[in-house]
């Protein structure tokens, strides 16, 4: 079958014939109609210390996606929940299911995650084998929309997480995709004022397309300032730190209202200064460091969602290639005029 | 002043001439303009077992309002926070501050709550005095809707306990005013799926015009057998009582999905049989008696909702009275066909 | 092997060879070392209504137990999280990962929930399989204690469902063996005063050997009012139902503090008037309904406690017994006497 | 009467003669017996930048006390929930009861906070006025403890926040007087290891009598690493940071495991350098910063546990001094060989 290969250390990727996985008696095995190319591709691509760091080539890249379920090993057969034909995307992180973190409710921190695409083989090819329990029916959900539910899942875990969005103020503090699909599950979720805020245009265009109320540009508008102006003065209930910058840590601390909420999810390459004292102790804020999604409340909340039309990613979906133009991929994401990149792989 | 006043025990009420209410150095004085009719005066009006055990007349009637600030007790003067001239409603719980309940943040539950127009002269009046605490401005909310905000708050209360609104499944058992707010609060706060019931056809019309996704009467629907289809066979996440019947408990607890939450507030007028076993442990059911408002997370976020027009009462608001109208209310209210009855005292 | 079936409908059990059980390939085999014997078991003996309706004899019963792993499926081997010669406890709950409940942190609701020695074979025999992820060491625990992990872990589900037990008052209501493990775990969790009742003085002594200040017979004691006069008239922040009997519920409802909680465990064998105005609605009560262990975050908190000694079950483990002695252990349950009573399978 | 009172600005205070302060209606005044010197105090003493940023003088210094109340306003002697002659401590916290964070359960973080001792006339004196709203009856507590239920309320709330204590770990990471009081909190809240750390060791030893399982001594000890070895190399559930050193804010986070809380009350007087992807959000921390005491649920179960016995705060009370001993007072807190310092006021 064809895969995206990272063939061995060093930047780029190539399409190959790579063997079918071999499926374990609890696992299935899905046909990959589409996939979603993340920023953790393109750190992949590019081979960064963190890539370089962790995975170990040669590997099949990709760990977004949406297929079709081809077979399933006997226990999973026995088990008569899933089925051949079924139209399926899966969570991409493979859990222990036995240390203290998996057995406490928070199975996205497992210990030993295993990540599909930068642990073991994944989705940018053919087939995928994954075990059963991590596979979800889309149950009418478009395929090309479950191909981006790894994604979507890290804007609801990072929107829902501390409760109280209805009625709430919410700012999203950087929209790249998962920043703009924060926008419309606040927006989903019942939030009274959304406001979102990129140094690119074309993002605050996406953003407002996805349902913020209020875009600033922190390189033209007083981010806090304006913020402090439509709060009242008090500020914003819970900012979403979508950016990973220094300069969007402290916008959001500045943001945040006493008694406010800070989910940081935006993953910054370098460490920040904190005013702990003045910006967390005495405002009495709470924050929260967004990994992954919850197994499976976040996806739970999402599949409702994305059913019922409550929530509509395709604004954001800009571009789609086929699995060989991956090159191009990359380039419309680093050039930043992309929202979500899709592959169609067999779609 | 003028005051609508239930003169001595037994049916009635009668407009008449009072005094104008003393206030203390923390109260303020308002001029009330709107006032809501609730099922509670139509109990006083008939003078019931309830308010012959409870109320120790004369006293003048009424606990939902809003109106204009008149005049303040010096130390809510020099307390700056509230002056003459605001539009501002009040919540009707006046509680000690002291007791348990209060202290841990259940003061709608004090063991000392006096409430206006049952306890204490109350705002079917020219003029009511209230503890400076308990005022709040309307802020740009229309004073009729400001009047209204006690029962619209009982249906947020009901609503959002329990968090897990967005992208949840809710049932509204019963439609009257408050049934019907609870609707629209359901929307807002980002529920999937709306489902309400009632015997009445014209309160399920009210119900649709605050947005119920899907309506079932119990007379000619299998209610339960519905919301099991509507819900992949496994029931409702939410369902919140608001008939008081025993029958409508049989139909909550039978709705419930595994895991799922009752939120009680209709008041039955005599005991249910209930099987524990079956209809709530081996469920894992979570049950919770819904009273007053939650003094005062329910009213931040219903002022959220309100301001932002995300929740609108208005299609709920069928009739108007003067003051003096107060038969006619009653009238109305009693024989079903109304939703929220409003008296215009100086609007 | 050895086991305890029963092998027909009708009541008794009977001890026989049976073949050994067959592993799949992600589930390991267990040596039975002890048992506990829990009052579903006396149902199964004695055939009731609720045995009759769910039980496909010929079944092996016991669903409380810990032993050695004797032998991996190739799956489990090659996770290498357990291993031969572990000794282990196991949660009972067979289910299936999929279902809304198991998808949001109910497995122990599960809709397709399997229960060892009810839906399929249990733990009275020499041999038991278990799926891999269901299994959890002892780490330390006693394996006479580790066999009775499935009980005390209802009774700490029941005690900290709903949180805030330190510096709690609790009334335990019923003391057999859950409700008196329930009354150590109150302690350990630093409840400030734990009141126990039951109407077996036998029983009322076991709860204080595991810590009860105070303890009530509602023959001799007006339970109620006791509990008014240790709680300054309020009543109790926590209520735990063990009883299952309708007098245990009025007295429950009647002894929580407005704001309070009562947990139900107690699966009462009738149906109950509730009179929800005045106790669970005017009161703002929080009822709910306790099956199974949180799986696995009460295991946790449960392995917690008895490594640290925090709490000591022992004084509760009144009779012990070997698999053959089953209609002794059946018949010391039946006649009140017994606290928790162990099979010594292979100790 | 007298007072400690800051005359001017600049370093030291002075015991002179004051006018009894004047009560307002709903006020009472206290006679005080026992008072409790803060870090705070040293502050004011010295003078410090924050202390010239905030403090106007002439003002009477001093927060933390109990006393016996002398007299009451007219509108608080109607309420009759207190009544002169009550033993009673106050909450210093002086707050609107109006702005948001007040509204929503946050009073301790009011936007117009107004604290005895800063900001008006505090308890370093004969007698205090305060509102009768956070006025608390002792109770049973004695007077002395009493004095001191403003540091231990911070304790209270720094280990309870984010509940869950009960079988939880939890490391105390700074041993002045509110980390050791802490120490007692976690013990009585039922968590399963306590370890403290402190560079002097004496504040170890006292660390040690108030319950600490181990306790470290960053000079000598491999903080982390010993408690990665505490804790099956996982991590620690809870870290209380009461140091408000950078070098404490490194260790909190290093020794929190995935899925753990960081609770901030050490105010640091720098910021900290935050590697926010390694430490916060690849682990799934939740920070949040204490400040003051929950209004009044800190209180509520502060008391619980002070009136029970649960946790006694005695073994850290090391020094009692004179009103006009306030110099020595300073002394001994500045040369780190004080537990926790009393004023004997009217003792």
């Amino acid at each position: 079958m064809r895969a995206l290969v990272k063939p061995a250390p060093g930047p780029g990727m190539v399409v190959r014939d790579v063997p079918m996985p071999v499926i374990g008696s609890q696992d299935v095995l899905i046909r990959v109609l589409y996939a979603g190319v993340c920023g953790t591709d393109l750190h992949i691509w590019e081979w960064d210390a963190w890539a370089a760091g962790r995975l170990k080539p040669p590997l099949t890249i990709g760990h977004e996606f949406a297929g079709r379920i081809e077979k399933l090993g006997p226990e999973a057969v026995a088990e008569g929940l899933l089925k051949a034909g079924d139209l399926v995307t899966a969570e991409g992180h493979i859990i222990c299911g036995h240390c203290l973190p998996c057995r406490t409710g928070n199975g996205h921190l497992c210990v030993r995650t295993r990540i599909i695409g930068v642990d073991r083989d994944g989705a940018f090819a053919d087939y995928i084998a994954m075990p059963a329990s991590n596979v979800m029916p889309l149950d009418g959900i478009a395929p090309e929309i479950g191909a981006i539910m790894d994604p979507v899942g890290n804007a609801v875990h990072t929107v829902l997480e501390g409760g109280d969005v209805p009625g709430s103020t919410v700012f999203i503090l950087g929209c790249g995709p998962i920043g703009c699909f924060a926008v419309g599950v606040a927006r989903a979720a019942g939030a009274s004022l959304v406001v979102a805020s990129d140094l690119n245009p074309r993002r605050l265009e996406l953003a407002r397309a996805m349902g913020a109320h209020v875009t600033l540009n922190p390189s033209t508008d007083d981010v806090v300032g304006r913020i402090k102006e439509l709060t009242g003065g008090l500020g914003i209930d819970l900012v979403c730190e979508m950016s990973g910058h220094p300069a969007g840590h402290a916008q959001a601390f500045a943001a945040a209202r006493p008694g406010g909420r800070v989910n940081l999810l935006g993953t910054p390459s370098c460490p920040t200064e904190v005013d702990f004292a003045r910006d967390v102790i005495f405002k009495g804020l709470t924050l929260y460091g967004v990994t992954g999604r919850k197994m499976y409340s976040t996806s739970h909340a999402m599949q409702r969602f994305l059913k019922t039309g409550q929530f509509d990613p395709r604004p954001v979906m800009t571009h789609r290639f086929p699995l060989e133009g991956i090159e191009q991929a990359i380039g419309v994401i680093k050039d930043g005029q992309a929202g979500k990149v899709i592959l169609e792989i067999d779609g």
